[in-house]
C-alpha cells in the first residue's frame, strides 16, 4: 500500500497550490484512512471575540509550511498511516444546537470508519459533539485538555451548549472518564472560588498554568501516562492555554500561559497512549495579523498525528 | 431645559474619558429623550465574515473625534433635542432567535418614550426585530434602505432569521410600506437573475449600484421625499453599500458601490421627511484596522441625528 | 449536460471548506473545460514590494464570497460553461527565466484544450509566457491592459525579463497586435517623457488615468469594441490600474487611478468580443489587511468569466 | 453595605456595553471608595513611538473580559472594596508642564479621599505628579517600580519633566524612600555605563532584567517584602519591563525582559504590603493591534487591586 | 552645473539603500539649492491620533518608488533644478512652543538661501513657524490651504499654539494674505455654524468639499490663479484634506473628502504661480498599515517640486 | 582619533532624522573603518514568504532607539572602534545567481579594508556569498550560526543556491570548519530523519532548540569558546532560531524556538572570540506589524558590534 504524502516544496512553492492541511490529498471521506483532517469553522459559541470561524480555512493555508518528518521526535507519520483532509463540516452559522446537531452527525459518519479524526477549529463548543460521537464508538474517554479555561460552567447566559460549557456536558453525559480528565494549563480571573474546584469535585485533575511556569513538562506527562494505562484517550487543545504571546489570535487570552515548547511536550508525551482522536480550537485568525498562531495551531496538530498509535518512529 | 451636550474637546481630549457615542451623557433608560443612541452587539446573524459584535464599541470610540455642529447643513440638533447614549441591548451571542427576541422587547421598553431610536449595530439581522417594534408603535414605515445587498432571501442554511433575510421577514410582517421601501446601492452577485426582482416584485424600489456611479443623488432623494411625503420613515443604513474603499471594515464586502460623500447625500435628503429612527450596521472592527469605517458609522449616525424632526437649523 | 456549480453558501458557510477559486470544483487538467482558472504564485519578478505570490491562494479564499450569477449584467456563465480551478503552476521561485519557462510549457498544455485561461497572478511577469502560449494557439492577440504603468521597459536591472517589460517583449515577439493594444489607466511618475511614448510609436493606444476621471468608461469600450471587431482578445488587468484606496494591497501603487465600477466597466465592455483568456495581477496579499484586495481581484476575475463566449445570458 | 460589582457576562455580552474599566459603575469622584481606576491618556512625554494617549481607552475596552474573582490567588476584591471607574484626567495634550499640574491637582482632589488610586497610564511622566500628590498624603513611599529603564535622566532633551526623568525627579523631591526603592528588569542600552549606578548611588536597589531569566521571582518579592515592612508603598508598572514578547504594544520596547508571569509574580508578591496606589504605564494601543497589550495591562491592575489592603481572600 | 538625481532603480532596488527623500543626495545645508526637502517630525500640537512623528521617516522610505519624470504634466524639475533632502529639524517634542520656536528657526537659516522648502510634516502645527520664517523672508504669502478642517481656532485647551489654531495666527501676524488665502476641502463636524464663517470674514476663500464632489478642479484652480497673479504663494497640504479611503493613515479625518486626483487637479493648478514653498502634513504612519498613505504624500510633495518656478517641461 | 558617534536623543528625537543604522554617520566605503554596517535587501532566495527585501531599511528605522552604550555587559563599542553604516548592496532583485555573484564581488571591496562587516538581511541565502568572500580574506572560518533551519540542502526547486542550501555550499566550497561549526536552535519538521544528521556527519556540532529549553546557554557557550579558541568566528544569526513570539517577522517559523535573552547568551557568550564578522537574516518587515522584529535585528546587531575585538568594556 502507498501512502498519502505531504505535497512537497521541490513539487510546488509551499505558498502555491490548494491549501489543504499539510497539502495533502482531499478526500471525500474517511473511508479507508488511518487519519483524517477535518474543520469546524464555528465561532457562534464564543463569548467574547469572534472569528474562529476562519479557523480551519487559515490552520490550512498555513500548514503550507510543514515538512512531513517530525525532527524532534523522529516520527514519520506518513510512513506508516494513511492521511487525508476530509474538508469542512457544514454547521449552521446561525443556530449554535444546529450546528452541535450537524457536528455529532458527521463525526458519527466519519467513525463509521477506523479512523482517528485530527479536528481544526472552530470554538471549543465543537468539542462536545465530537465527543458526543466519539463516546458512541470508543466509550467513555480519557481526556487530556490544554486550555486557560475549565470550561465547566453551568450555563452561559442561560445556555446550556457554548464554549465555556463543554467539559460539564462532557462530564454530565458520560463521555469522558472524570478520573482520567487532565485540564492543564488554568489560569485567570473567574465568577467564584470554585471555578476550578468543580472539576476537581468530579475527579479531574487540575494542573495550573503556574505549577507549569518554569518547568519541563515531560515528568507531568509521565504521571498522566502511568494513570491512563491503555485507556483511549483524545486531546483538546484550546490554544489559549499557551500564552498570549506565543497565541495572540485567539478570543479569551489570558496572561501568564505555557510555552509553544510546552505544548509540544504535552503533546509528544501522550506516544504510547491509545490516542484516538484530538483537536486544537479557540485560534481566531482575524486578531492574528501573521498568521503565526495558525502555524503554531497547524504544528500542534501535526504533533497529534505523530503520537497516533501506529506511527513509525526513525532515531534522531 | 437645558439640552444635553457631547463632552467637547476643550473639556477633555478627545482621546480621553469613557467612550460614550459622541462623548453625550450614558441614561439609563430612553425617558424624556428625543433621541437616543443604542447599540445592539450582533454577529451570529452574518453568513460570511464575523466581528459586528465589536461595532458599537467601535463605533462609540471613534465617535469621540465628533463636534456637536453640523458644518455641511447647517444642523445643531444638541439646540432642540434631548439626546443621549443608552447603552446596549442585552442580546444572547449564543441564540440568534433569542437575540431577535430580546432586540424586539428592548425595543419596545424604548418606544414607550417618545424617542427616535438611532441604532450602532451590529449586523443587519437587528433591523427586524426592531422593525417590529417600531411597527408596534408607529405603523408600517417607509424605508430607506442603503446596502449592497437586498436582504430579502427566503431563508438561509434553513433559518428564517438571519442577516440576509431581514427585508422578506418585515415585509411578510408587514413592518414596512412596500411601495414606500427605497433599496439603494444594491450590486454584487447573487443566487439568480430574481435576487433584487422579488423586491421589485413586492413594490420596492430598487436603486442600483450602477445607477449611481457618478452622479449626484440630491436628485433621487427629493424623487424619494416626494413619495414619501408625511409617512413615517425608517433608515437602514447597512455600511456595504458603501464601497469597500471607503468601508473595508465590513462582512460581505461588494466592489463597486457608493461614496461616503453619496452616504451623506441619501441621509441629508431626508431632511424634512418624518424620520422615526435609523441604524448603521455590518461594520466589523476586526477588518477595520484603523478605525476609519466606525468613524464613518459615527459620521452617519450623527447625520441621521440632523434629520430628526425639530432639529434646528443655522444658515452656513 | 451538467455544469460544474461553485458550492453555495447555504451547502456549506463562505468561510468552510477547502477554497478552491469560487468554491468551484479543482480539476487536475484543463481537458473538458470551457473555462479555468489557474494561479501563478509568482513574485520575483516585481521591483518593488513583494508578497504577489500569496495572490492566488488569497483571491482564491476571498473568492468564497462569491455567488454564481451576475445581478449588473444578467450573465450567468455557469449555465453555459463547464468551470473548475485546475490549481497552480508550480514555478521555480529561485529563478524567474526558469519560472516564465515553467508558466509558458503550463499554458501549452492547458491550451491543448479549447479553454479560456483566467490567471489568479502573481506578479505582471507572468503574462509575458502566457502570451506566448496563448500566441502559439490563437496567433497574435488583442490585448487590453488595464495597468498604471506601460510595464514596456527595454530592461529592468540589466534584465530582460521582469514585471516592468513583459509587453516590450511581447511586442517584440509578436505576440500582441500593437494596432488593437489599449492600455488604461497609465498615470504615475516615469524615468522619462517617452515611458509612455514607446507605446504609441507602435501602434498601442494610451488612455491615461487622468483621461477617465469622473467620466463613464462605457464609451471608451464602445469605441474599442468597433476596432477590435472579431480579432481574438487577451484581457490583462494589473490591480493597480485602479486607485490605491481601492486596491491598497499591490506592490507599486500609483495614486490618482481608477474606480472599482470603472474596472467593471472595462470588463464588461468586452461582452461580444472574443475573449479568449484573461489575468489579474499584481495583489499583494501582506499589503491587503483586510483581504479586500483580493476580494477586488475575485471578483473582476468573475467579470472576465462573465463576458466570455457562450455565456448565457437573463434579463435584469 | 453592598460593592460595587463588575457587570456579569451573563448579564450583557463582553463585547457589550459602555466600556468603563472591568465594567465598573463610573463614578464621578472617589468619595466613599475604597480604590479607584482613573486614567491619565498623555503620550507628549515620549521620546520614541507615541500613541500612549490612547492607553486608557483601550485598556478599558480589553478590561471587559476580566472576571471578578483571582483563580491564582484567591483574591475576591469585590467583596470586601468599594471600587468604580473615576474616568480621566482631563490632561492639556499640547503642553507638558500644564498636564503634570493638572494630573498632580487631579490626584490632590482624588486623595482627599482615603481611596487607592490605580491608574491607567499614559506615559511614565505621569507617575511623577502622581508621587507628587502621594507624597502629600503618605509622606515618602517605598516604591516598587517595574520597567526595563531606570527614568532616572537628569533632563531630555534639555527638559527636566518627561518619560524618562521621572524617578530621579521623585527622588530630589522626596517623594520616594531610596532604599525602599526597588527597579526590576532594567536593562538595555544606554548612554554610559553609569546609567544604572546613578539609581544605586541613591541607595535603589536595582534588579536587572538579566538576573531575573529563568528564576522565580516570589524569593525576590519576599527579600523585597521583608525590607518594607509596614512603609507605604507604590507599584509603579511600565509595560515595557515585560518582553515585548508578551507587551509588543510599547513605545520604546527593549528585548530581554520579563515574562508576564513574573509581571504577575511581582503583584502577588505585594500581598500583605501597605500598597497604597499603583499605575501601569506605556502601553500603546496602535502598535497593539490585537489588543493583548491592553488586555495585559487591564490584568496587572486588576493583580493591583487584588493586594491592596483589606481585600478578601477565599482558598483555592 | 550638473543636477542632483534621484538613485534608479536600475542602480539599486527600490527597497534598498538609506531613504532619503526620492533616494535625493542629502546635503547639510540648503545651500545651493534651488529646492530642499525637510522633514518636521513633530505630532505634539495634535489633538486626536498621534503619530505624525513618524511621517517624515514614513515618507521618505515611501517615496523611494518615485521616478524623476511627472508622466501627466511633463515635468522633469531635475533638469533644471538643484535639489537635496536636508533631514530634519530638531524638534523639542517636550514642548510645542519651544518646538514651534525651534522650526522657525531652522526655517530661517534655511531661507538665508534662495531655496524652496518642501516639508514633510508632522502635525499641522508646524505651518505656522514656517510660516514665520516665509514671511520675514517673502513677506505676506497668498495660500493655498487643502484640508478638511479651517485650523483657525482663536485655542485649543486654552493653548494659542496647536494644529487647529495655526491659520489664525498665520492671520494675526500677518503672514498671509487673507484675501489670497484659499481653504479648500473644509467639511465636516465643527463647534458653532461660524467655525468656517471667521475664515470668511477674514477674506479667506472657502470652498468646502461639498462643492468639489463630481467635480474637476481645474477651473477653480484657474480662478484662484488669476487672482494670485505674481504674489507669492505657499501650499499647504493637509491629508486629511483627501477622502479617508484615499489617506486613512491621518489623525483627524472626515468623511466625504477630495479624491487623490483632485489633490494633483490643485497642486498641478499652481504651475505657472510663483510658489515659494509647500508642506504636507497630518500623515500618521500608525495609522496607515500599508504605507500608501505616505506614498500619497510622497507623490503630492513631488508634484509640489514639478510646479516650483523654473522647472523645465517636456510635452507628453 | 575621534570616533564616529551615534546621532544622539538630545540632538534629534528618535523617530527624527534619516534612518542610518543606530543613526551613525554613512559612508561611502568602509575605508578607515574598524567594522560596518551594511544591507543586503535580498528575499528572492526565501522559499515561503517573501519580505525580507525589506529588511534593512526596517532595521535601520528601528535601530534609532538603540544607544551607544551595552549596559547588560558595559561594552562602548564606539570609544575605540571607528563605526559606519556602508549603506546596501545593489543586488539584482531578478536574478539570484547575479545577485549572489553582486554580493561576493561587494564584499571582496569591502574586506579590502580591516574591517568588521555586520550585515542586515536579507534572506539566509545571503550569508554564502558574503562567507566566499570571507574566506579569500580569513581562509575557512568557525561559525556560530543561530537558526531554526540546518540551511544545508542539496537544493531547493533544483537550484543550487538558496535559503536552505547556505551551510552546504559552505560546506562545500571549504568557507567554514566543519569542527568548529555550530548550529544553534535547530527545531521544526523536516523531509528525513537525516536532516540534521548530515550537519553531524560533517562535523557540525548541532544543538537543538529542545536542549535549549528553560535553560542558561552561557555554558554552552563557555565550551563553544573553549572549542574555538583563536580561530576566526563569523556568526550567522537566522532571526527565526529565536521564538515567533519574540520574532514574528520572519518567512519560515518554527515553534518552541529559544528566548531573546537567550540570543543575547549566544552572542554575549562569543566575547573573547576572534569575531570578525556577523549577520541577522531573515527578518521580514510585511509580516512584523509593530516593527518590533526589526528592532530585536537591531539589538542583536548591535550585540555583535560588542564583541568585536577591541571593544572597550567598562564595569557595570
Amino acid at each position: 500500500m502507498s501512502f498519502n504524502q505531504p505535497l512537497g516544496g521541490n513539487q510546488m512553492p509551499r505558498f502555491g497550490g490548494i491549501p489543504t492541511m499539510m497539502r495533502l490529498p482531499e478526500a471525500k471521506s474517511a473511508a479507508g484512512l488511518d487519519a483524517c483532517f477535518v474543520g469546524v469553522p464555528l465561532d457562534i459559541g464564543a463569548s467574547n471575540r469572534s472569528g474562529t470561524r476562519m479557523g480551519p480555512r487559515s490552520i490550512r493555508a498555513e500548514s503550507c509550511l510543514l515538512r512531513p518528518f517530525n525532527l524532534a521526535t523522529g516520527a514519520a507519520p506518513f510512513e506508516s498511516l494513511q492521511v487525508a483532509d476530509i474538508g469542512d463540516v457544514a454547521i449552521n452559522t446561525f443556530n449554535l444546537p444546529d450546528a452541535v446537531r450537524r457536528i455529532e452527525e458527521a463525526y458519527d459518519v466519519i467513525l463509521e470508519n477506523d479512523v482517528a479524526p485530527l479536528t481544526l477549529g472552530g470554538d471549543h463548543t465543537i468539542t462536545y459533539p465530537i465527543l458526543q460521537s466519539i463516546a458512541k464508538k470508543h466509550g467513555p474517554v480519557a481526556l487530556i485538555h490544554i486550555d486557560a479555561h475549565a470550561d465547566v460552567g453551568e450555563h452561559m447566559f442561560g445556555e446550556k451548549i457554548a464554549h465555556g460549557t463543554t467539559f460539564r456536558r462532557a462530564y454530565e453525559d458520560g463521555l469522558i472518564n472524570p478520573n482520567l480528565t487532565f485540564q492543564i494549563g488554568l489560569r485567570g480571573t473567574g465568577y467564584s472560588p470554585d471555578d476550578f474546584n468543580w472539576s476537581r469535585s468530579k475527579g479531574f485533575t487540575v494542573v495550573t498554568s503556574d505549577e507549569c511556569q518554569g518547568v519541563s513538562l515531560a515528568p507531568l506527562m509521565e504521571s498522566i501516562k502511568a494513570k491512563i494505562g491503555d485507556t483511549k484517550v483524545y486531546i483538546s487543545f484550546d490554544i489559549d492555554g499557551l500564552d498570549p504571546s506565543v497565541a495572540p489570535g485567539t478570543g479569551t487570552p489570558e496572561i501568564g500561559g505555557l510555552t509553544a515548547y510546552q505544548g509540544q511536550q504535552i503533546i509528544r508525551g501522550c506516544k504510547g497512549l491509545n490516542v484516538i482522536g484530538g483537536d486544537v480550537v479557540e485560534i481566531s485568525p482575524p486578531y492574528d495579523s501573521t498568521g503565526n498562531t495558525s502555524l503554531l495551531g497547524a504544528n500542534l496538530l501535526f504533533e497529534m498525528l505523530c503520537v497516533l498509535p501506529g506511527v513509525k518512529y526513525h532515531n534522531v
